[in-house]
C-alpha cells in the first residue's frame, strides 16, 4: 500500500534491476502454475497475455540494497537477495487475500479470486519457495557461503515472525479487548520483522560486523513500526486510488488498526459502547462502518497515529545513527525513510 | 498414510530422537499460534492439553537418517535434518487438508476444522519455515556451512516441485483426460520428490560425493513414485483404520488417482462412458462411489497398479546399487523400502 507518488530517480534504477532478478526467478517456466505467479506480479493478465501495471515500489528490495551500499557493499551483487525480500512479501499478500476474502488488489481481481483458494495456496507456497531458491542465488554472484547462510537465517526468522503477526491479526478480529501494546506486538511480527531483515540482510550480505548489522536490524523494524501505522491510518483516511483496494475495507473487515485500537481505548463511553456493538458483528455493514468513522474523527486518533509515526521514525533515525557512520553514507536511508512516510494521513 | 504395521525394532530407536527433536522446534512457545502445530502433530488436543497419539512413522526422516548412516555418516547429528524433511511434510499436509476440504486426519479433526481456514493456513506457513529453521540447527551439530546450503537446497526444490504436484493435482480434479503419464508426472512432484530429497539431504549431508548423492536421489524417487501408487490403492481397496481416514474419500473428491487414471485409459466404452459422467459432477455421490469402485475393480486397475509398485521398487533398488556400496551397508534401506511397500493392495 502506501502512496503512488515516483520514487526519486536514482532509487529507480535499483527497481528495474530487482523486476529483472524477479523475472529470472519466476521465470518463463512453461507449467501454467506459475502464470498464477506472474499474474499476481502484474506481468500478465488473468489469460496468461502479457500485461504491464507500473511495477511496485519494491520497499523491502530497496531498504536492503541501500543498506548494503551503506556500509560499502555492492548492491548489484546481492540482488537475489533484494528479490528474495519481495518474494516473500507477496508469498504473504497471496496468502492475505485469501485469509481476508479480498477481492481486489492494485484494481485487479486476486489470485484466489479467479483460480480459486486451493490453487491460491499453492501459489503463495511457492512463492515462499522461490524466495530461498533465490537467496541460493546469491552464492554464483561471489557472496560467501557464511554470509548467504546469515542471510538466509534472518529471513527464515522473519518468515516466521510474520505467520505469528498474521494470526494475531485473524485472533484480534473477534477479540474487543486489544490494547495498543497488543496491537504493537502484532505488527513488530506482522510487518516491521520483515523490513527490518530487508536492511539486516542488505547488511550482512556486506561486512562481517554484527553491531552493524543489529543497528541496521533497528532502523528497519522502527521504519517497519511506523509504515504499518501509516498503512492502517491510509486505510481509513487515505485516497482509493492511492492505496489500490477500496477505503474502509480495514473497517468492514472488523480489522484492529490502530486508529481503532486507539478509539476502543480512548473515547467516550457512549462512543465505545458502540464500537463494541458493531465489532460484535460477524460482518460491518456500510452504514456501521460511516458511524466507526464517525467515532474515530472524534476520538482523537487520527492526531494520536500521526504523533506515533513521528516518534518510530525518530527512532529509525536514532538506530541508524547508532551504525556510527558517516552522515553522507547515512543519507539515502533517510531519503527512503521520509519517502516512505511523508504520505499525506 | 500407508499401513499401520510397526517398523522394524531398530528403526523405532530412530523415532523417538526425531520426535524429541521436532519437539525442541516446535517447542514450548508459549504463543497460542503454536498450539495448532501441536494439535496437528499429535502432542495436544484442541484446548491445548497434553494428548498422545502414537507418533508417525516418519518416513521421510528415517530415509534421511537410514541414508546417512550407510554412506557411513552419524545420523544423530542430522536429526535436525530429519526433523525438516517431517516439518516439510507436515506443511503439506495441513495446506493439504484445507486444499480438499478433509474433516479428518488420524481419527482427528483436521486444523482447519477446528481453528478455521485462515488459521489454517498460517498453521502451514509456519510449519514451512520451521523446516529451515531447522536445517539451520544442523551448524550447531557441527555439520559444515557448505553441507548444510546443499541440504537447504535440496529441501528447497522438493518444496517447489511440492508445490507444483499440488497444484497439478488439483488441476486434474476438473479433467477427464488425464493420462498416465501426466499422472506419474504429477506423483513425481507432489510425492516422490520429497521422498528423493530425504535420501539425498541424508547424505550429502555425510559425504563430498555428488555420484553418491545422485544414487541415493534416484532411490528415493523411484521408492516415492511406489510409496504413493501404494497410497493411491490403499486409497481406494484398502482398510479403513488402517489408512487413518475414510477409504473412498479419494473417489468422493474427484480425485485422478492411479486406479482411476488407468481403468478411464483401459476400461470398456460403457464404463468410461459412465465414468466421464460421474466425473464431469461437481460432487460425486456415494451410489456413484459404489458404481465407480464397480469398475475399477473389472478394469484391471489393480493389478495394473500392483505392477507397478513392482517395477519401481525393482527400480529403486537399482539405484541403490548404483551406488556401489557394500551390500551390508544396503541393507537397512532396502529393509525400509520392503516395510514400506509390503502392505496389501
Amino acid at each position: 500500500m502506501g502512496s503512488s507518488k515516483r520514487l526519486p530517480q536514482d532509487f529507480q534504477s535499483y527497481q528495474q534491476k530487482i523486476e529483472r532478478e524477479l523475472k529470472e526467478i519466476i521465470g518463463s517456466n512453461p507449467l501454467t502454475f506459475y502464470d498464477m505467479l506472474r499474474y499476481h506480479m502484474g506481468w500478465q493478465d488473468e489469460q496468461g497475455y502479457s500485461y504491464h501495471r507500473e511495477s511496485g515500489k519494491f520497499v523491502r528490495p530497496l531498504l536492503c540494497l541501500l543498506s548494503c551500499q551503506a556500509v560499502g557493499g555492492d548492491a548489484v551483487r546481492i540482488m537475489p537477495a533484494a528479490a528474495a525480500l519481495e518474494l516473500i512479501h507477496n508469498f504473504s499478500l497471496i496468502h492475505d487475500d485469501i485469509q481476508d476474502a479480498s477481492c481486489e488488489r492494485h484494481h485487479r481481481p486476486t489470485v484466489w479470486k479467479i483460480w480459486g483458494q486451493s490453487q491460491a495456496i499453492n501459489a503463495g507456497d511457492a512463492m515462499f519457495a522461490l524466495a530461498f531458491s533465490a537467496l541460493f542465488r546469491l552464492k554464483y554472484n561471489g557472496i560467501k557461503e557464511q554470509r548467504v547462510m546469515a542471510a538466509s537465517q534472518l529471513l527464515n526468522e522473519a518468515c516466521l515472525k510474520l505467520c505469528e503477526g498474521q494470526y494475531l491479526d485473524i485472533a484480534y478480529q473477534s477479540r474487543l479487548d486489544v490494547t495498543i501494546k497488543d496491537y504493537l506486538d502484532m505488527i513488530a511480527k506482522k510487518t516491521a520483522a520483515l523490513m527490518a531483515a530487508s536492511t539486516a540482510i542488505g547488511t550482512c550480505l556486506a561486512v562481517d560486523n554484527d553491531k552493524m548489522v543489529d543497528s541496521f536490524y533497528g532502523f528497519g523494524e522502527e521504519l517497519g513500526m511506523a509504515y504499518q501505522i501509516q498503512d492502517d491510518m491510509l486505510g481509513i483516511w487515505g485516497k482509493e486510488e492511492e492505496i489500490g483496494k477500496p477505503v474502509k475495507d480495514d473497517i468492514s473487515q472488523g480489522k484492529k488498526t490502530l486508529p481503532v485500537v486507539y478509539a476502543f481505548e480512548n473515547c467516550k463511553d457512549s462512543d465505545r459502547k458502540k464500537l463494541e456493538e458493531i465489532y460484535s458483528q460477524e460482518v460491518i455493514s456500510s452504514e456501521n462502518v460511516a458511524m466507526v468513522m464517525e467515532i474515530l474523527g472524534r476520538s482523537g486518533a487520527r492526531r494520536y497515529g500521526q504523533k506515533l509515526i513521528q516518534q518510530y521514525h525518530r527512532q529509525a533515525l536514532a538506530m541508524l545513527g547508532v551504525s556510527g557512520l558517516d552522515l553522507s553514507r547515512q543519507a539515502p536511508l533517510k531519503e527512503i525513510a521520509s519517502f516512505l512516510l511523508e504520505c499525506d494521513y
